[in-house]
């Protein structure tokens, strides 16, 4: 049995759209080719985490990002896991939407650990966690900062996902994310997760790469350095019973 | 300016020729997709490292198994580096070939450093190292062993090589090539290496993954686990100069 997966990190879109769909249409290629279910690209990627004007540029969950997207799935077969900027109403979300290799949107999320005053600016927060089925694996979306609350994975665990996959748009140096927090928390939790942030620099913010696809005993499964790379690992290895835990069995809430 | 490589990981073929090429294919298809120049993979892959009776299978450099790599290579328009076992007349050996996206063969590399008595028993050792323009980039074979030995890789850096591409047959527990030699190599010598290795089991061996590209700056730029991973990554990054040595410029021999 095997499930393999591919992460995608890159240079933000700046906002062109036609450099996004081109960027991901190489790289749903590349997945698809490799036989993975699902391909995880960085945070608000529509229109680019880092530019001005997000609310005016922000579109409705189902709008024209989305249909473009759902499309490319389905030429490809391979589903996608990224981030956008939603408009609802008068509120605007820091979200992440995942359709699979049909083109059927089978998860939605809205970021719920709002980072630095930048995005409590412009970002209404989630409030609530959810999880789908991915060929078989009960999965879950979080996005940035949010793999750095426990309480978040632990929902995600609770609500059975065994699998956590991650937009993100981390900029230099906070590259112990990728190092220490994503394998930690992937062990203490007992699942997988799979973190994309982008690479290069767009407008005030470099980032600093290391996606990373970390096991429940914190193996780290394909890891990226500081520039464009893109991996596919198969994430359905056992891995060893001895460095297996999960904080569901021991919580002990105080 | 990019330079995009390619690294393959994955179980070796045991001997099945339709195997190999099927991964071979689906690898190649991917890294074309992210605008590879060439594809990595492990040692002797044809027929297998560890497959038994490797003096019957061996096949003379521009045999079929290279007439097929050239029009696999040729169909993708992307290039391989990986390693066979070499018949010439009644000697064999553990050899590397490169062939450009074109299907020309561009270089060709018989391994120096056998390791162990197995390998001693079946192989004569190669005698020369090589160079070769990928792209604008002087380029070098070592194959598994070779990159431990420091003298080997200063012959390519004499050489001119700034790109060093290793295929390897690395068994467990043997990491610390991939996590310090590797890099140390790389950034000792101001050069750039991708070492690939099989995952999996094949017979007597159980492989340790962990194939990487470090830079002349000892920078990770993508890893792998231990498991079956495709990494795709852009090796024309600018290092730290602060970083960067070469001791071609100060070797005092003794």
């Amino acid at each position: 049995m095997s499930l393999n997966i591919a992460l995608w990190q890159g240079p933000s879109p700046e906002g062109s759209d036609d450099r996004a769909f081109a960027a991901l249409d190489a790289a749903l290629t590349a997945a698809a080719a490799m036989g993975a279910v699902t391909l995880v690209a960085p945070e608000v990627f529509f229109p680019g985490y880092n530019q001005s004007d997000i609310p005016a540029k922000a579109q409705v969950r189902g709008g024209p990002w989305h249909q473009r997207l759902a499309k490319l799935a389905r030429t490809h077969g391979c589903g996608i896991v990224i981030g956008y900027a939603e408009r609802e109403g008068g509120a605007i979300y820091n979200s992440a939407v995942a359709f699979d290799g049909q083109g059927h949107e089978i998860g939605h999320y809205r970021k719920v650990q709002l980072f630095g005053p930048r995005e409590k600016a412009i970002y209404a927060p989630g409030d609530a966690v959810s999880t789908f089925d991915l060929q078989g694996i009960r999965t879950g979306m979080l996005i940035c900062y949010d793999i750095e609350f426990a309480p978040l994975v632990r929902k995600l665990a609770e609500a059975g996902a065994k699998l956590v996959l991650v937009p993100t748009a981390n900029p230099e140096p906070n590259t112990h994310v990728s190092r220490l927090v994503v394998p930690a928390h992937a062990i203490n939790h007992g699942l997988t997760i799979a973190y994309a942030n982008y690479s290069g620099t767009e407008g005030d913010i470099t980032y600093c790469g290391a996606s990373v696809i970390a096991a429940p005993d914190a193996a780290v499964l394909a890891a990226a350095g500081p520039g464009p790379v893109l991996l596919v690992t198969d994430i359905a290895r056992a891995p060893d019973p001895a460095l297996l835990q999960t904080q569901l069995q021991d919580h002990r809430p105080i």
